[in-house]
């Protein structure tokens, strides 16, 4: 249901469902199979400190632990009660929950408004708003933080630690980020899922990421706005970049967003969203990969406020697929001498006879770490340039694990200048391990030429919104 | 150099570069970092089994093996000869090869006409077509083919077997798809780079590769075409697809693409050689991931000769990012009813009431393999559905090892009925394993649902490229 701003007591209480003292898990079941009993199986085996109540009234007993008939018989504060038993049965738990003063609610249960059941979804959402019981979903899959070690509903995997707040109307694909959190180490401060998004709106979670330490950027999966104003006004008081993907546009995708999340898209396009997303000044991509990719890059490095970017590979043919790339997107990389009239020179000590010191500078496949540590650092330490993309191309002598480490060393010393710092690392294993340690120490690395170039312009992107931001 | 036709005597020599039975290095160093040792050391690691000879005036033996003065002197019938000597000795080594009938000269040397010596160039590539003896290079990484455990040049992987011949003008893109070959199980028949290709033209291979057994797609990576005649006729000759990625379009590329291979784009645009690609029938792909998921597919499946598309999934996200992509390429899904008016109520019997048998049909995260199992079933029969994508996102109960079995034991079943089977697996570390082994099974794989339809959109783009054929 719509919202017109940002709710403060909605805002407060978000803390309970990220962060709560105390859960009740409302359909808990003995059975392992059963998501009753899941949810309660990932909580403790992720190391959540908190209590968890089982709510049963055909159990003395869940995975261990005591079970009561209803929440209103648990004797304790609860911060959040997780519901996940039919639809029919929620409304009973709901009036426990405002009888017990819980804190907040989530209702994880399907088969509301998205299969027909809207009357249903607004009498509950109603319910809620007039006791201020903040409602989170239906029909969703969790919530969770690694901060927290608290993975909170139906989620096989924990994330790793990171700047992404990942909000998410869709299951299935907050899963596929926290998959590929672990696997490809992509870092988040907090997930959630939002499903119907019933009462608690993006723009609520917006808001909240706003003040959370953790995040250093937003990630927002959108299958439908019904509350764009709020929203656009809650992006446009959040100082840390926004990043958006918008499914459901296509003219199949209508009906299937319905079908997931109830998501109403009839009488948009993508045209009205890239202007809703405009104005929130968020950043909107296209392709999931791209999402994940210019998110992280967006958390882990400072915008880039000019489009002097120099670019330093060891693969000619990588320099080229960037630098092509960059001009599709609308920001074509400069010659090296119009950047830095005496950077090729300097650049120049660093490769080959038959190296490259145009832009994209090639090093040359011989490239050593030294030379990379040598170019790097005349990169960095040029005024005129603005932002670096750097690249290693795993040739018969390149000693991949060196050059991660001189790279990490560079990133390191020149962090007090704010330029941003993006690295490729095409090929096998290897690179795969390099752009791993490279995320853990903060350097945004992708496998392909085209992800990390997608990766600087989205910094150059968020460096125009702030600019703009500041003009007003 | 260019070329008007493909020329028989190259093609015919061009299995000496791929399966030579021996081999003489030519600049083979005693120095375990220098190019000339690796080359060696690579071939010995990766099992060749023919001869090898280092020449060598200032050794005696290169890593055990006799070195030669010169390829003159060896004793014996060389196929290939492999040239890593510095350029301005390139000459007396060819006139060496001549003298002793090798069939075919592999020049990896660098810093010829991608440094301005366009004439040297020219002139040992005229001598080498007045001698009827085929030239590749120079300026390039290697060659080799996992069917043969060749790999021979500064080749740090040898890609795992498989469908797609790989020709590329550079070598780190070269490197980076090998690499991924085996980290991403991305088979290969065999694999070539081509650098300056100032006498051995794409044409050449292309018409190579469409007589070689184990290819069943060829995959082009282009910097810059100065025999476009020539490769439009042979690729049109040529019944198998073939995926061409162009770079050096943009404006600061043209320069990057001289220096890197000499390849000229002065007065050529993106447009210049999309109808180029369109004559020779060839899937122009835009980024290199692109290229990569698109060679696969094609490689693997059929050609998809109607759009009738059945996506089926476990994520109702994932299904909205493929509908929503499948648009953007232009090739909407149709809706269920619309495909086959019974499928979607045989289809709901593998679904839960909240599951949505639309397209893309929606089992819901609860799916189990018996569900998969069904509605792939449904799908594979009905005669009106020509292609499928299927997607697996792992929720806290699927069983991700079992629904990929499921999909192999399908695909399988219904080879026979030449449906193109796409599928999609995102998520962690389980994905990537069900990624592998569906790959190894023949059943082209994705972690991301825009590549699973980027892929499934290729094979329908061959599949009128079969049919244009016919109607001609």
């Amino acid at each position: 249901m719509k919202v017109l701003n940002v709710r403060d007591y909605v805002v407060d209480k978000l803390q309970y469902a990220l962060n709560p003292k105390s859960i009740a898990v409302v359909g808990a079941s003995r059975y392992n199979t059963k998501f009753g009993y899941k949810v309660i199986e990932e909580l403790r085996a992720w190391g959540y400190k908190g209590e968890i109540y089982p709510v049963n009234p055909r159990a003395d007993e869940v995975h261990g632990l005591k079970a009561y008939p209803t929440v209103k018989d648990i004797p304790a504060e609860i911060d959040l009660v997780f519901i996940a038993v039919p639809a029919h049965i929620v409304k009973s738990v709901l009036e426990d929950c405002v009888a017990k003063q819980v804190k907040i609610v989530v209702i994880a249960t399907s088969a509301f408004k998205e299969i027909g059941r809207g009357q249903l979804q607004n009498e509950l959402t109603q319910y809620c708003r007039d006791n201020k019981l903040p409602l989170i979903g239906p029909n969703l899959v969790g919530m969770g933080s690694p901060y927290l070690n608290f993975n909170c509903g139906f989620i096989p995997y924990l994330p790793i630690k990171g700047p992404v707040a990942m909000i998410s109307q869709s299951g299935a694909n907050l899963l596929a980020a926290l998959g590929t959190s672990q696997k490809d180490h992509f870092g988040m401060s907090f997930f959630v899922g939002l499903g119907n998004k019933a009462d608690v709106d993006f723009s609520e979670f917006v808001a909240y990421a706003g003040i959370d330490d953790n995040t250093k950027c937003l990630a927002i999966y959108i299958e439908g706005l019904d509350s764009e104003e709020a929203f656009v006004k809650a992006c446009q008081k959040v100082d840390k970049p926004i990043v958006t993907i918008k499914v459901g546009g296509s003219k199949i995708g209508v009906k299937a967003a319905f079908a997931h999340t109830a998501s109403e898209n009839e009488g948009t396009n993508d045209a009205y969203y890239d202007e809703i997303f405009q104005k929130a000044g968020a950043i909107r991509a296209t392709t999931w990969q791209q999402f994940l990719d210019v998110s992280l890059a967006l958390g882990m490095q400072p915008p880039l406020y000019d489009d002097k970017i120099v670019m330093i590979t060891n693969g000619g043919g990588s320099g080229l697929l960037s630098c092509d790339h960059f001009e599709r997107c609308g920001l074509p990389l400069h010659e090296l001498k119009e950047i830095s009239p005496s950077l090729a020179e300097r650049i120049r000590a660093y490769m080959p006879m038959f190296g490259s010191p145009l832009n994209p500078v090639d090093i040359s496949g011989t490239a050593s770490p030294i030379h990379y540590k040598g170019a790097f650092r005349q990169a960095m330490r040029d005024p005129n340039v603005n932002g670096i993309l750097g690249s290693i191309c795993p040739t018969a002598v390149t000693d991949v694990e060196a050059v991660t480490d001189v790279v990490i060393e560079i990133h390191e010393a020149f962090k007090h200048l704010h330029k941003p710092f993006v690295m490729e690392c095409q090929g096998g294993e290897e690179c795969q391990r390099a752009i791993m340690k490279l995320r853990d120490h903060g350097i945004p690395a992708y496998p392909t030429a085209e992800q990390a170039v997608n990766a600087m312009v989205a910094l150059y992107r968020y460096g125009q919104i702030k600019k703009n931001k500041q003009v007003k």
